[in-house]
């Protein structure tokens, strides 16, 4: 189990050439002027962008912008953030003031407004404070440093803790990082609190070569977290890849790609992990890995349709090895299996074997199913496919938060 | 609204030939012997069957069972039913308590085996207290009467109160009737707490004509309601067409046809409002309306997205008009439509017009978001495809409720 306590890491600024900033600009309105919410991550040469964003079809502003400018695969330098209004259902003004976000970001940092990309979350359907937002985004155009925990702060919403993770390869002799920071993805009041995740990383690669691989990595940890099932208007994931290492550029299909593409996919879980850990009104999280499926997809259906299950998460909250509520999202998730094949065990202590239950030993099992972090291992004996998913428990403070807020 | 006080109804009795019984034979285990909760419901006559059961590929041995039987396609007498364990997860044993259940039932109805239906809805993973339902059913199949409020009463699981209704329509000087009986959607502890529809008819309709009507009115009424999003192992609505009110048979096709269609979906309709309206831990619930999508398919998509949405219904809990939660649940749901386009109105009172919050009665809309029942409509602006789903408020007991029972 990784270490979810940040900390010390410098994530986004551990690979070289990388720095971070962040400002308190009452974004939120919430009568807080020392919260930081305006945040800046900015690299010294001009790197390769690329992205992973919602697919909601009711898009922010801020991600429109982000996708037109990725789409040119042209140089990128920087990414400008802002938390506590979403910049979403803002019609044109709001496209107007993601684009102004950008500029004011280039000007400080001096680079083309074009070579900027921009992330909101908060609160829907509110115009930015645009006067507050933009001296925000210059004061921390000023305070780009090479630590990034202000930074990661301030694109907090709901989280009750930063997120910061890194991890280094090594490629033909050169030294390679990759970091990240990120946002949680619980929905709450009054916001639809978004996940968002800037990572970073030296190596010289190109967007062709860039993207998939990020879509990938995105596939099996981001998307593979699931709180509540919505889908924010704003989820952005961006990676910017500065090739500040110095090594030649990492060609599709190398050694090298996929030394990184590993790297990649470290950074990326642990940040999914430290999301999903502190999931609104949740203290403790699962995750749920399916073997032995017919293809690597069915898996991935079968373990999100657990970890999505309100059957399942609230057997997590209640520490009960309830197998049946397992073996019914199994049954709904469209993966094929017959039950006499099926094994599912809890805290790797079997529960349910050939097409029965087995719980000679529920005091274990109850035992791992009251641990911060549960382990619940499908294994279908219908063939190679595997996947994994992360979700949490659902407590009656999630409900209490959510219904609790009024509009 | 229709009404929703089931009472002097007498559902599966009022089409001609019907009779409903009922026995209390412990099958539960919990003590209470008084509580009924095995139930036959049996024609006079040769009827046509036809059904709708769960998606989950984990099925039943009583659904196994039961589909079996009705691919035949050939007359069917009776359905037995019991409440209190799901014969589900319970291997090859399974099925011979299943068919069991079916032999116990044709003896004492006088028919054959194979003219009988079955559906179990309860724990999972137990063997069936083979002795105790077999008296069970002999003594619901010896007190057929033909008023069916006992029989809705032995069906309930974590239902609070029967579910009934009917219908009747006339087709060239026939009347007919159509009436069912239901028990409710929620999961629950310790149970899968199964969908269950009986529902019967006068009139004379062979199986390839019906089957496709069940399917479709299926579609839209049980099959557009949801609770929590999972799926049963034992979900089953059976409709059994015994011809007792002497017209000729309404062939596929004619207005005949669609007369039963519209009685038999009024009937279906008004048991799924039923059984949202005693949804687990849930006092009130909402029902969806989208118009103006590209297709019905995509209507039907946004309405139960809606319906499913952990914060749409956790607003309906805290009467929240959170206009945002819907549009981020409609973004989602793969329904084509542009935002500027999109109107949103909570009982009646327009929330959201041309890609903005129009809250102006807000203490109105407040007010309608507090009622029992909250109407959602939504028009998305793109075409003429409309669909409905139904949906109850998520509340912390619901969660309270499914956390604290320890397998």
């Amino acid at each position: 189990m990784p270490d979810l306590t940040a900390g010390m890491d410098e994530g986004v600024c551990v690979p070289r050439g990388f720095r971070a900033g962040a400002a308190a600009a009452e974004v939120r309105e919430d009568g807080d002027a020392a919260r930081l919410d305006v945040a800046i991550v900015a690299s010294e040469r001009a790197a390769t962008g690329a992205g992973v964003f919602t697919r909601n079809t009711v898009k922010a502003a801020p991600v429109v912008i982000s996708q037109l400018t990725l789409r040119r695969r042209e140089p990128v330098f920087a990414v400008v953030i802002n938390a506590g209004n979403a910049n979403a259902c803002t019609g044109p003004q709001g496209l107007r003031d993601a684009l102004v976000m950008c500029t004011t970001a280039a000007d400080a940092l001096s680079v083309d407004p074009g070579q900027v990309l921009v992330c909101s979350t908060g609160v829907i359907g509110r115009p930015l404070p645009m006067q507050r937002v933009t001296a925000g985004v210059r004061a921390a155009a000023a305070a780009l440093d090479v630590r990034c925990d202000r930074a990661a702060r301030a694109i907090m919403t709901t989280d009750t803790r930063p997120k910061i993770a890194s991890a280094t390869f090594r490629v033909g002799g050169v030294g390679y990082a990759a970091g990240g920071i990120a946002k949680g993805a619980g929905m709450m009041h009054p916001d639809l609190a978004t996940l968002l995740g800037i990572v970073t990383t030296d190596a010289n690669i190109d967007a062709a070569t860039l993207q998939p691989i990020v879509s990938r990595i995105a596939d099996r940890t981001f998307n593979s977290i699931t709180i509540d099932g919505d889908t924010s208007t704003n989820d952005s994931v961006i990676l910017l890849a500065n090739g500040a290492a110095g090594g030649g550029p990492l060609e599709a299909g190398s050694t090298g790609a996929a030394a990184f593409e590993e790297c990649l996919g470290e950074v990326c879980e642990s940040l999914a992990e430290q999301i999903v850990a502190d999931a609104e009104g949740a203290s403790r999280y699962f995750r749920v890995v399916v073997t032995g499926s017919t293809s690597d997809s069915d898996a991935r259906a079968a373990a999100l349709t657990v970890a999505e299950s309100p059957l399942v998460k609230t057997a997590v909250s209640g520490a009960d090895p309830n197998w049946g509520r397992i073996v019914a999202a199994l049954g709904r998730s469209g993966a094929s299996f017959t039950l006499d094949r099926c094994r599912i065990a809890i805290g790797g202590i079997a529960v349910f074997e050939r097409g029965a239950p087995c719980l000679d030993d529920l005091e274990s099992v109850r035992t791992a199913m009251a641990r911060t972090r549960v382990d619940i291992d499908v294994d279908l004996g219908a063939g190679d496919g595997r996947a994994h998913a992360w979700g949490c428990e659902l407590t009656a403070d999630y409900v209490r938060i959510n219904a609790d807020y009024t509009t």
